[in-house]
């Protein structure tokens, strides 16, 4: 059985294939009844418009492009991806527009596969995750005049974007802590490279300084479990450690749940432990982990709603989700004596 | 600035259309010195063919689809998923084969997606993953003549299959565990409509025979934490309780050392655990999970050769993987005399 065609209806309906083009087009030069009943034998034969001629007679070609820039390892473990690509599907819906999704760790693989789907029509816009300082995909995706939707903050000369604003987070997290009488909180952060990881690197040091904690460490780890072990054991034996830390994800709250095992350290008698995202990781472990619950898949779903608009040629501005909320759960508490 | 088209090219090299088309095309027409020139101004300018113009004349659209059919919850905590779609974007590659994602949790949607994209040309073939029982995907796509392979056991009337041998792997894993003492051994089974889940049922009975253990407890569960907490409780609580319990996947593992917790039973002193897949989420959990292996991201690379291959018209029998390994960690020992 092979696709059908505007033939195999005409020879169905007993009419011309012009007739047939007329009726599924929505265009005059056949009866309403006769429209109607060629509409009908359409869908009984499952014809659908073909997306290619499609792409050339309207310029669009119902897929939205998604790079992916994270070594495969990465992603199997990280749930924020498909929280993301959840949120994603939501707004998509029916299915009428797909998502192209690619992984690649390189960044002029990345590059090129913008320049490539665009040349070669393969999709209608794309979203724009993991922004680095001085990213060049911005300026790609601008000279290229290819649609795009940032998933991350507003500045100067970008694409639509949206955000969360995790100053509010971050001073929930902090103040949390510091209710519970800590003094010394230390961070494992996300790479430096990341627009996110600097903002909330500065976040951190306000909230800090607003209520009045200590000048504590900060590590930088690359968001894999093994790569957080470190950094939080390099923190954790360091002279005058932290009593508790903040984490940029939840795999790497994780992980320092295991270390915090391994060096005796009970949790959260002896070590609280903050972590970000919240995915569903965070209610699972035990002693489960307080977290700061981002909007991950609600902003996927806004993102895709503002990108559908940008290709329909709707002006759309920056928008901010709703704020993260902090989730207190049970490796929070107050510092014991030492 | 637009896509480049043939006209820039042939503005940009001084030359004709119908020269650009001979020289980018490699047909005969223009000097081999003319048509390198061209190629390399088209190079320069980003010129790719029209994916959309392509796929008309070669009947190609150089994408292959996924429909992941889950409830959009589950994506977001389900390891498996990502694992697969890493596994899978490493046989894609350089990216000239890119993957179309939908995630549905209704069976007709995911039924009318394989016909529209085939009606459309969006995809060049599909993979089959979560086959039911009588699952009617396998006569749609056959029908359809849509190109597909099958993640799951072989069988008569299939597209070709790629299979993990799950006999092996629980064959491993009852006998990891009755060679530490144990005799009553339950299970927390996934859905009972997934052919390798009553694969896996009858591995279970047919190993459990074979290692002469008591006949124990099996509960269904739907993958989700929140259900298998409840199925884990229900088996635990019931009169004479297994001391081990063997896991479909390793979300309800992990989900049961948190009931552990709650009903105050040491882990693995009083009940031992055993998860299914492995993902990297076993290893980070305490104590860290003895898991059965999967090769999620081989099978998911090797299904994507396969399907190539059949688009390309190549013949392809089932195949299958390497088998699954037990690997022990902290949740299996001797079971404790009580």
């Amino acid at each position: 059985m092979k696709r059908p065609t505007i033939s195999d209806i005409a020879r169905a309906a007993g009419v011309s294939t012009g007739a047939v083009s007329y009726a599924l087009n929505n265009r005059p030069g056949v009866s309403a009844a006769t429209r109607a009943r060629i509409q009908g034998i359409a869908e009984q034969l499952g014809w659908a418009p073909n997306q290619a001629a499609r792409a050339l007679s309207d310029g669009r070609t119902g897929a939205i492009g998604l790079v992916i820039d994270r070594p495969a390892r990465s992603i199997g473990v990280e749930p924020y991806f498909m929280q993301l690509v959840s949120g994603i599907q939501d707004a998509l819906g029916d299915g009428t527009v797909a998502l192209l999704l690619q992984v690649t760790d390189n960044a002029e693989t990345e590059l090129s596969l913008y320049r490539r789907w665009w040349a070669e029509r393969r999709v209608d816009g794309v979203l724009l995750v993991d922004i680095r300082v001085d990213d060049p995909r911005i300026d790609l995706v601008t000279s290229l005049g290819l649609p795009a939707v940032v998933l991350g903050e507003p500045a100067d000369g970008r694409p639509p974007c949206v955000w969360t604003d995790d100053a509010a987070a971050m001073d929930a997290a902090l103040a949390h802590l510091a209710g519970l009488g800590h003094r010394r909180v230390g961070r494992v952060a996300g790479p430096a490279e990341f627009v996110h990881t600097r903002s909330r690197t500065r976040f951190f040091a306000d909230s800090a300084a607003r209520l009045g904690l200590d000048a504590a460490p900060v590590a930088t780890a690359d968001y894999s479990a093994e790569d957080a072990a470190r950094a939080t054991r390099s923190v954790l034996m360091a002279p005058d450690p932290p009593t508790a830390l903040v984490f940029d994800n939840d795999v790497m709250a994780v992980a320092a749940l295991g270390v915090a095992h391994e060096l005796g350290l009970s949790v959260p008698g002896e070590l609280s432990l903050v972590a970000w995202d919240d995915s569903a990781l965070c209610g699972l472990v035990r002693p489960a982990l307080t977290a700061v619950r981002l909007p991950i898949a609600e902003r996927g779903a806004e993102a895709v709603r503002m990108l559908l608009d940008v290709v329909a040629g709707v002006q759309v501005g920056h928008r901010v989700t709703e704020n993260a909320v902090l989730v207190p759960r049970g490796t929070t508490g107050p510092p014991r004596r030492r």
